[in-house]
C-alpha cells in the first residue's frame, strides 16, 4: 500500500473550508442575498468554463497572462471566468429578449486567477457583484451606493465610508490641460495618491507634463473638508459647466435627502485605474481598517455588452470582495458568523437502544432542534469530547434504568447541570429551555 | 464595431440559469441544507482544482478520459473535480488531525465531466453529497437512509421507495457458486436488470455460466412480495450464515421502529455497479417517474482515505444528483419553487420626486418587504410590464398631487384594485394587507 500512497496536496492560491469557515462564508453571503433581495435584486448563475474569445475578446491583454485558459476534449479553447462582469454582459447579450430592464442582478460565485500567491493573493476567490443594468438614471448610481452601505450595515460594519467621483470629472480635466493623450498613465499614477503621497505623485507626473501642471493634477485630486469644498473647487479647477460635477451633486443631494451623508465622501482621487467605468466610480473603506483597502467598489459604464452585440446597454454596478471582507471582519471582531450549534447528542449508552434514540432524535428535530445520535458504543470521555468539539449544548443519556422506566437523563453540557430520570416529554422541555438559555447567552 | 463582434456562445453541456431558474435551485438547495443541518451535519468546500494525480490517483481508467485536465501556468499537470467525494477523501485526508469522528458533512457544489452531451447529459451539473465517516455502525447506515426520505419529504416528494441491498450479500452469493473471478462483469450485468429484463440478463451471463446458474443468480437478484421474503430466499440460496443478511435485517428493524417501512425496499439486484462500495448499498426511485432512473444513491465504504493516508477511515454517504432532481419535481409538479416575489414598485411619475420614492422604499424594506423605485420615467404601459415580468403584486403611484397633499395612491397590481390619496402611513398599511393576501394565496 504505502508505495501508492499520494500526498493529499492542494494547489498553491487553493484552500480547503473547514466547517466553521464554510459556515461563516455562508451565512455572510445569506446576509448579503437577504438584503441585495430586499431590493428587488435577483440572482442568476452563468458556467464556469466559457470561449477563450467570448471572455478575453479576440485581442489579450496584460491580465490575460493569468487566466486559467486550456484545450477541452473537443479542440475548444476554453477559459475559467476571472471575474463576474465579463460572464454577466455575455449573458446579458445571450438572453437579452428573455430579459426585461431596469435589470437588478446578483451573482455570488468564485473566479479563477493564476495570480503571485506571495501578495497573500488567492487564485480561487469568491466574488459577489451586484448591478442595475438598462437605465443610465442618477437613481440607479444613488441606488448601487445605498445598497453598499446597507449591505455593510446588514453584516454589523457601520463604520465606512464610500468614496464617490466621476471619471469623466477627471478626465475632462485633464483635457482641459491639454493631457488627454497621457490620460491612461496619468490615471494610472494618480490612482498610487493614497499609497505613495502627493509628493510622489507629483513626481511620477513630472514625466509626462511640467510641474505646474503635476501640482494642478494633484490639487484637483485633494478633497477638502466636505463635498461642497471638494466640488467648488473641482468646478473652478475645471472652469466651465460640467456634467458629471451636476450629476455627483444630484447624488449627493439624493444622498442628504436619505439622511445618510456622514458615509460618503467626494474624493476626485478615485478613477478606479483602468477599468472600464465610464461615470460615476467609488470605493469603500473600512474606518477602523483602511489598510485593507477597498471592500467595495465599482462604478457606472456606458455600455456592457459592446463586445457581442450592437444594443447600448449602460448600467452600474458593484462587486464586494468576499475574501478580503471576511478577513476584514475577522479583524475588526465584528460579528461571530459561525452559527453556533443549539443542538442535541443523544449518547449511545447501549447500542440495544439504537432505533429508541433515533426516534427520540426525530422527536427533536420536529420540534426544530438540531439532532444527532451518537451511532455506536464508545467510551462516555470520546462521546463528551465530540460534543465539546461540534459546540453541542444539550446531551441526553439513556441506558438500561431509563429505559425500563421510559424515562431519560437531560444535561446541559455547558453548565453540567443534570436532569434526571424524567419523562421523555419533561426532557424535550428541558431541552428547549436550556437550548433557548444558550441561543439567548 | 460590427467587425469585433463575438457571438455570445455558450459551451455545449454548460448552462446560464436565469433569475427564476437560480431561485428554484437555491431555494432547495435551502430545504436540502436546513434539513441536513437539523442532523447536526456540517458544510464543507474544496478547490475547484486540484492535482491531477490527487484526484484521478497515479493510474487512470476508463471515466478519466472525461475529465478536464491540463497543465496550468506553473506547469502543474491539474483537473477539475468531477465529483464530491474523492475530493472529500482528500479533505478528510488532509485535516484528519482537524476534525473530528464520527464526521458528518455535506457538500453542495457543481462538477465537470466531458460527457456527451446527446443523451442529455451536462457537462457542468451540481452534486449533493452527505457521508458520515470515522464508524462502521449500523446507526450511521440506517441514519443516512433516514435522511434521503426525509430531504427528499422535505423537497415534497413523499412517494418514493429507497432500494437497499448489501454488496457483500451478491458476492458471498457468486463465491458460493465459484464465479467470484467474474464477479465485476456480473455485476456490470445485473446491474442491467431493470433496463433490460430477466431474460436478457440471463443470456448476458451464460458467457461466463452455464444457464442454472445463471438463472439461479436471477432468481437471487430478484425480490419477493416483502423485505423478509425476499430475505429468506437469499439466504436459503446463500446457505448458511451472512454477516450482510444481519446487517440488513438490522437496518430493517430500525425502519420499521421508526414506522417508516412503506419507503424502503429490500432489492438485491442493487449492487450499484463499478463504484466502490463495500457493504450497504442504495438507489432511490420516484413512484410516480421512475423512468428518470435513481434521485440519490450511495452505500457504505470501507476506507474513504486509503489512496492518501494509512489509517482505515470507514464510511457511509448518499449524493444527490440535483439536476435530475429538479428535472424530476418539475415533472411532478410538486410544488412551485420559484419565490413569489411578494415586493413593491414605487412607479417613476416624476424624477424630481425621486428621493422620497427611494425614501418610501426605505421605509418598506424596514418592515420586511422587498421594495424597488423605478429608476426613471418611462410610460407607465412601460413601467406596469416591468411589474407584471418581475411578478411584482403591488405598485405606489406618488406624483405632484400626491406629494402636495402628502398622500400616495397604492395598487393591487393583480386585482387592479386602487386605494387613492392615503397618508404614506395608511398606504404601507395597506401594502402589508395586499402582500399578506398575495403570499398566503
Amino acid at each position: 500500500v504505502g508505495k501508492n500512497i499520494i500526498e493529499p496536496r492542494v494547489l498553491k492560491g487553493f484552500r480547503d473550508f473547514l466547517p466553521d469557515q464554510e459556515m461563516r462564508r455562508k451565512k455572510i453571503e445569506n446576509i448579503l442575498i437577504e438584503t441585495f433581495e430586499s431590493y428587488g435584486f435577483v440572482p442568476i448563475d452563468t458556467p464556469i468554463l466559457e470561449y477563450t474569445d467570448v471572455l478575453l475578446g479576440k485581442g489579450g491583454g496584460e491580465t490575460d497572462k493569468q487566466v486559467y485558459r486550456f484545450t477541452d476534449h473537443g479542440d475548444r479553447d476554453v477559459a475559467m471566468r476571472f471575474d463576474l462582469t465579463v460572464p454577466f454582459a455575455r449573458y446579458m447579450a445571450s438572453h437579452r429578449q428573455e430579459l426585461y430592464t431596469p435589470f437588478r442582478r446578483y451573482h455570488i460565485g468564485k473566479v479563477w486567477r493564476g495570480e503571485n500567491t506571495q501578495r497573500g493573493r488567492y487564485r480561487e476567490f469568491a466574488q459577489c457583484d451586484f448591478d442595475i443594468v438598462g437605465t443610465d438614471s442618477i437613481s440607479a448610481d444613488f441606488e448601487i451606493l445605498l445598497l453598499m452601505k446597507r449591505s455593510l450595515e446588514a453584516l454589523g460594519v457601520s463604520r465606512l465610508k464610500i468614496h464617490v467621483s466621476d471619471r469623466n470629472l477627471f478626465t475632462a480635466f485633464l483635457k482641459n490641460l491639454g493631457l488627454a493623450e497621457h490620460s491612461v498613465e496619468i490615471l494610472r499614477s494618480v490612482d498610487k495618491l493614497q499609497k505613495i503621497g502627493k509628493e510622489e505623485v507629483v513626481s511620477l507626473l513630472s514625466e509626462y507634463t511640467e510641474l505646474s501642471a503635476a501640482e494642478k493634477i494633484v490639487d484637483f485630486i485633494t478633497p477638502e473638508e466636505d463635498w461642497h469644498q471638494t466640488m467648488d473647487k473641482c468646478r473652478r479647477l475645471l472652469g466651465g459647466d460640467s456634467r458629471a460635477a451636476d450629476r455627483l451633486d444630484f447624488i449627493y443631494q439624493l444622498i442628504r435627502d436619505l439622511n445618510i451623508e456622514e458615509t460618503f465622501y467626494f474624493d476626485p482621487s478615485i478613477t478606479r485605474g483602468l477599468d472600464y467605468y465610464t461615470g460615476t466610480v467609488f470605493e469603500t473603506f473600512l474606518t477602523d481598517y483602511r489598510e485593507i483597502g477597498s471592500v467595495c467598489s465599482g462604478g457606472r459604464y456606458d455600455n456592457l455588452t459592446s463586445l457581442y452585440i450592437k444594443e447600448q446597454l449602460p448600467g452600474v454596478g458593484s462587486s464586494i470582495g468576499i475574501d478580503r471582507l471576511i478577513t476584514a471582519l475577522e479583524h475588526l471582531g465584528v460579528t461571530d458568523f459561525a452559527q453556533p450549534s443549539v443542538g442535541v447528542l443523544i449518547f449511545c449508552l447501549d447500542p440495544g437502544y439504537i432505533s429508541y434514540y433515533h426516534q427520540i432524535a426525530e422527536q427533536l428535530r420536529n420540534k426544530g432542534l438540531t439532532a444527532e445520535v451518537y451511532p455506536e458504543k464508545k467510551k462516555l470521555g470520546q462521546q463528551f469530547q465530540y460534543a465539546e468539539k461540534k459546540g453541542i449544548p444539550c446531551g441526553i443519556f439513556c441506558g438500561e434504568d431509563e429505559r425500563q422506566t421510559d424515562t431519560v437523563n437531560v444535561k446541559d453540557l455547558i453548565t453540567r447541570e443534570s436532569f434526571d430520570k424524567i419523562t421523555v416529554e419533561k426532557g424535550i422541555e428541558k431541552i428547549m429551555e436550556i437550548v433557548s438559555k444558550h441561543e439567548t447567552a
